[in-house]
Parts: structure tokens; C-alpha cells; sequence
């Protein structure tokens, strides 16, 4: 019922608190590290002591200024105690993303994608090398040790790790974190992709601090990270968040998930592409399609408003539940923002109950589509930092 | 980012898990409490010292016979440490419960409600007082010092404990818990109705041990409580699980909150009264509408077979989104549970995603209409056990 706490689980819970301090202040200096993480002196200082030792803290050479007294070298993770690697798994692209243990991104590549496994994990793979062997630091002759890759996939995953259905690539019941960590020769952490984008946000984006926020997001599906009290939310079996198979129209389109009229078959890039083609529009991607609306073009204007208005019930049927403070538009809909957001916050005015829309936020996101590499590389900390024992 | 622990909060969370552990198994010897708990026979040992000699426990008089070795007394939450009242407050009805701290039932009444604030607090002061006096335990001469008190009202309530909105009572932004906690002289927690037996299902109820799970019920409106990773949700402002006013029938009938076509318009005891009214079927409450089902009255079967099919929409989108591993329909909606259930299943085998609707179980609640006082009881317990410092 509640949750067990032991000393080592405190060092460690401490320890973290004091890494994302470092992380998100770069050249701090100790004395503002207690404030920075509500720790005292005394244990912030044993902490760092310790982080120095591992390798995984570094003070920097430039002394920094005091106004009073004298200088104060500061603190910093070292760029040399790792690499995180993030990847994100499309159908049709792969993309990877190198960065320092404290997210500051180092090589980036993105290869060919594939529906057939066994490509895309070698593609994969091969990617991964080449970026890991790319990611010299200055001065650097090899490159700092690999100590994690994380990785966003378009598919349900359960609380294992397992990959269970992904509709677009055609995969169902893959142990998919086995097979690569087998590969990869490195702790590797697999999550469906919106859940890692909605890490990524909360990490790196928008909703740094917020307790409370969704993170909607569309390529080739729709999908949702739920972010409650804190946490990152999965669910009794880890699928939480598929508001892309909310029916909002009965007998609708046909979806991949074998039902009809899920949201994501009117609001997803490649369900508004389907549809303009079905209209005799041929558009390549959503950049296309924001270009053709803003030309004025009525068939895609009357898309987009229409997905608009059928994400904005969905998303009232989610702020009703959930009561969420913050919503973020992220992935490709950040894309066709201002084309849909009219429709989508009338539909909010029409279905959301007053006092939860009144103070509801919807924001769209500053990492756009890099919320997913990014996300892998959230995974990859999160990973890197809950292994129980030394740090390095 | 992480929450902050030090050892006296390490302590009181240990001790609550002792408390709960007592309070769950009667008569529980010292030696089997480290296993239930988790902690060391070191940590239990000093914990129930401490919580004897504060008159929380009380080892019992009667020896408790072991296979091997000598007999060993059986330890107990102590029936005179303290008092808890539980409470509902609907239009026309106040119910009432005191209980033990552990949550044994002592005494309970019923007395009329009002949609006036004024006179409903009479009504909830007397009543109160009047169990009170009347829960003497045996052979005691006054009853145990009341400890505090749960309050559950059909209302949107924020965190901050103010009523922001009560449709079917026709009150607004009150401060109501500092108005009764003047009035009663004791702790008071008010929250929302089905939060509080959402509450009850998992101390008291079907949901014991269950990290992840809905609960939903129906009298004036319909309302959810989400048990979400083993914590009761209540989103940004404390609005979550307002299922009720999630649209199922776009411009369909008016709701209190203004909206039209909620799915409480449809589903709730009121809306299902009110729609037989209208079809020439006065029905006095959902046990007579029951029982018109029972005897074939194709327009109550009609109408409750469209409840469920609505309830099963809004609850697949609930699905989608949350993940839950386990429903409770409970409140009055478990009245009418076995005519609604047929098109509820449908609805969710229709709407909701494959994988995640094959996992779900679908359960009546066992403490049916009771849920909300003891959810009271619920409230206040955890209030109790939430205070910090010395406990009595």
C-alpha cells in the first residue's frame, strides 16, 4: 500500500535530485545546490564528494565570480562519464540522436526505416555504431563509454518491455528489448513513442515542473503520454494514453487497431494525407499541407478543421477524466498548429466541463518532431540513473 | 522532481504501513506483522512499542495459541484510541457512520437533507453529535474521543478543500470545510462523493491491493474515481473523474453543468427516473425501475439497456486513455447493474482497444450504496493517519 524506503534507496533518490540540479544548471556552484534540491549542506556535499569520485561530477576549471569572499569553481556532469544514445522507430525513417549524460545532444543520423524486423533492427544497429563512433568530444581521442540507449516505437508496450501490437510496422508480440540488447551491447529501454516524447518534454521541453500534462502527438498514429502527479502514467498493463482509438465516429473510417472512427483515422499525418488524396489533393507530408492551408486551399483548410474539432472532443473526454493542467501539441500536429487550434478549443468550449476548461493550458511544443530521439534519451537517463548500486 | 524524504516521515509512512497491516488482520501476532509490512522484526518491534504506549494498540487478553514454543499475544488497533464519522450528503438524504479507528462499524443513522447550506449543516451538526453520543463501545462509560470526520458531497471540489461547484444541491464556491470544522470541533475532510467510496472500495472493498482501478457510480449525476499507480487522482485543480459530463449524445439533453448530452443526463438515478416520467412510468427509484426490468417492462429495459450502452462509450474512451486492470460500477448504478451490463459489454467490446478491453474485469460493488459514508470513513482515517508529529 505504501511505498518501502530504505537508506540506500534515500542516498539514491538524493543522488538523482542533485543530477538534475547539475543538469538543469550547468556551472553551478555547491553553495546554491542545497537551495537548488531543498537538500542540506551536509548531504549535498557528501553527494557531490561522491558524484567527483565516480567520475560522474566535475569541477569546472574557470572559477566562477563571487561577488563576496573568494571564487567558487563550479559543478558540472561530466561530458567525459558517458553517452546516452536516443532513437526513434518510423516506419518509414529511423532517427538517432547522441547526447552527454546531461542531454546535450553530441552526433545526430537518421537512416531508412523498415516493416520487416530484422532490417530495422540491423538498420538500427549500424546507425547506432556509426553515431556512438562519431560522438568524439573535443579533444577526446574515442569516444566517452555507451551507458544506455533508449528508444520510441509506434506500438502498445507492456510494463515489461514486450512489444505487443504495433499497427504500423505490422509487429505484434516481440520481446523487442531482449533482441536488441543483445545487439547493442548496452542497457537498452524501449517505450512506445509518445510516452518517451512526453519524458522528453518533461525533461527537456515545455512542461519542465508540471506536475500534471498531456502530450498529445500524431505521425502515423495518434497517441497521448500522461504525465500525473509527477509520474509518467502507463496503466495496469503499460497502454495507457491511446487517445488515438477514442470512437469519435460511430461506423467511421476503417482503423488499423480492426475497429472504426478512431480518432486517429481523422487526425493523424497519415490519415489528413489519405483523406486530401481522397480529394484530389496529393501532399507529401503535413509541411504540404500547413503550406496548401495557409494558401488558402478550402479542401485542406476543411480537414484540418475537422480534425481539429474531433481532437478537441476527444481531448474534452480527456480533461473531463483527467483534469489535466497542461495540454501540449506536439510530434507532426505542431506542425498545423494554427489550422486546427480554432476548431479544437471550440470543441474544448462545447464539451469540457467549465471550471476544468477555464483553467486548462494547451501549448505546442518547442521540440516538434525531435520529441521522440529526444525521448530515447530520457529513457536512457531514467535508466542510467534508477540501475541500484554505484552510479558508474 | 522527487519527492523529499526525511527519517521522520520514513517513520510515519512505516507506521501507517503497521497500522494498516493491524487493521486488516484482526488479531495479528507481532512476529507475522514484519512479513505483512516488509520491514525488519527491528523497525515493527520499536514501531508497535511506541504505538502501544501512545494507546493505538493494545495487545488482547486472550493468548493466541501457536504450534511451537510459548503462546503469543495478538495485537490489535485499540477500540478506545478514537472515533471516526463518516458522512454522505445528498439533496434529500444525510447518512451517517462512526466506526473504530480501524474502520469497524459502531453506529449509524439517516436524516433529511436539504439544498439549503444552511440548514443541511444543521442537520449534519445534530446528526453527528447524535452518533457520536450513541458510540459508546461495551462496558464504556463515555464513548472514545472522536478523531475526525469524512465527508462526501456530489460536488467538484478542489484541492484546497472548497466546494467550487455542486450541480444537484445548487451550491457554489463555499468554503464548506472550514465552516464545519467550526461547527464540529474536530478535523474535517469533505470530498467529492465518489472519490470518497473510491476510497472506501480500496481500504474497505473490492479493490484491496489494487494498484490501478475505476470506480463508478450514479445517484444525482455519475461520477468516477481513478485509482491510478495506488493513489487516489485528482488532476491539477482536484476535478478528476468527472465521467459523468462526458458528451455521448452530441445537442442531446441539458445537463446542470449547461452542457448538453452528458452521459449523466442518461445514466444517472435522476436522468433514468425522469426519462421513465416521460414515458408514462412513474418509478419512485432505481429499485423499483429494477424490479419493472425484472417483470419485462420493455420501456424500463429500453431505457436501462441504453444506459449501459452509453456508460460502455464513455467508459471505453475511459479505457483508451487510463488502462484501468479493474471497473467497480458501485452507488446505485449496482441496483440495476445486471440490465445494464449486456450493452455495456458491447459498447466496450466495440470501442474500446483489443488488448487492453481483454484484460479488464468488470466488478459490482460489494459495498453498493454504503460507499460514500464509508468513504467518509476513509477520508477521515487517512486524514488522521496523515498528521504529522505524535499521533493522539
Amino acid at each position: 500500500m505504501l511505498p518501502r524506503v530504505n537508506s540506500a534507496a534515500i542516498r539514491r533518490l538524493n543522488m538523482v535530485r542533485v543530477f538534475h540540479a547539475l543538469r538543469e544548471n550547468p556551472n553551478c556552484a555547491q553553495r546554491d545546490l542545497s537551495r537548488l534540491t531543498g537538500l542540506d549542506k551536509a548531504t549535498t556535499s557528501a553527494i557531490v564528494a561522491q558524484m567527483i569520485e565516480d567520475g560522474l561530477v566535475e569541477r569546472s576549471d574557470a572559477p566562477r565570480a563571487r561577488r563576496i569572499g573568494r571564487p567558487e569553481t563550479a559543478l558540472g556532469i561530466a561530458p567525459s562519464a558517458g553517452l546516452l544514445v536516443g532513437a526513434r522507430l518510423e516506419p518509414g525513417t529511423i532517427r538517432i540522436v547522441s547526447t552527454t549524460l546531461a542531454g546535450t545532444v553530441v552526433e545526430q543520423s537518421q537512416l531508412p526505416g523498415s516493416t520487416d524486423l530484422a532490417t530495422a533492427l540491423r538498420h538500427l544497429h549500424e546507425g547506432i555504431d556509426a553515431v556512438v563512433a562519431a560522438s568524439r568530444l573535443e579533444g577526446g581521442a574515442a569516444p566517452p563509454p555507451l551507458r544506455g540507449i533508449g528508444i520510441g516505437i509506434p506500438a502498445l508496450m507492456d510494463r515489461a518491455g514486450r512489444l505487443v501490437l504495433a499497427p504500423n510496422l505490422g509487429w505484434r508480440d516481440t520481446p523487442i528489448r531482449p533482441l536488441l540488447e543483445e545487439a547493442l551491447g548496452a542497457p537498452v529501454h524501449v517505450d512506445n513513442d509518445t510516452k518517451a516524447a512526453a519524458m522528453a518534454e518533461r525533461l527537456f521541453g515545455a512542461c519542465r515542473g508540471v506536475e500534471d500534462f498531456v502530450y498529445l502527438t500524431g505521425h502515423s498514429g495518434v497517441g497521448g503520454g500522461l504525465f500525473l502527479g509527477g509520474r509518467l502514467y502507463r496503466g495496469a498493463q503499460g497502454f495507457a494514453g491511446e487517445i488515438g482509438h477514442l470512437t469519435v465516429v460511430p461506423g467511421g473510417r476503417p482503423c488499423g487497431c480492426g475497429k472504426r472512427g478512431c480518432l486517429e483515422t481523422y487526425v493523424s499525418e497519415t490519415s489528413i494525407l489519405a483523406q486530401a488524396g481522397e480529394r484530389g489533393r496529393a501532399l507529401p507530408d503535413l509541411w504540404a499541407a500547413a503550406a496548401a492551408a495557409r494558401d488558402g486551399d478550402p479542401v485542406v483548410r476543411t480537414l484540418l478543421e475537422a480534425a481539429g474539432s474531433h481532437l478537441g472532443v476527444a481531448l474534452s473526454h480527456m480533461v473531463n477524466l483527467m483534469n489535466p493542467g497542461l495540454v501540449v501539441l506536439g510530434g507532426n500536429l505542431s506542425i498545423v498548429a494554427e489550422f486546427v487550434l480554432p476548431t479544437l478549443n471550440a470543441a474544448l468550449d462545447e464539451h469540457a466541463l467549465g471550471p476544468l476548461r477555464r483553467d486548462l493550458r494547451l501549448l505546442v511544443s518547442p521540440l516538434g518532431p525531435d520529441a521522440v530521439p529526444m525521448g530515447g534519451i530520457a529513457l536512457a537517463m531514467d535508466g542510467f540513473l534508477s540501475v541500484p548500486g554505484p552510479i558508474l
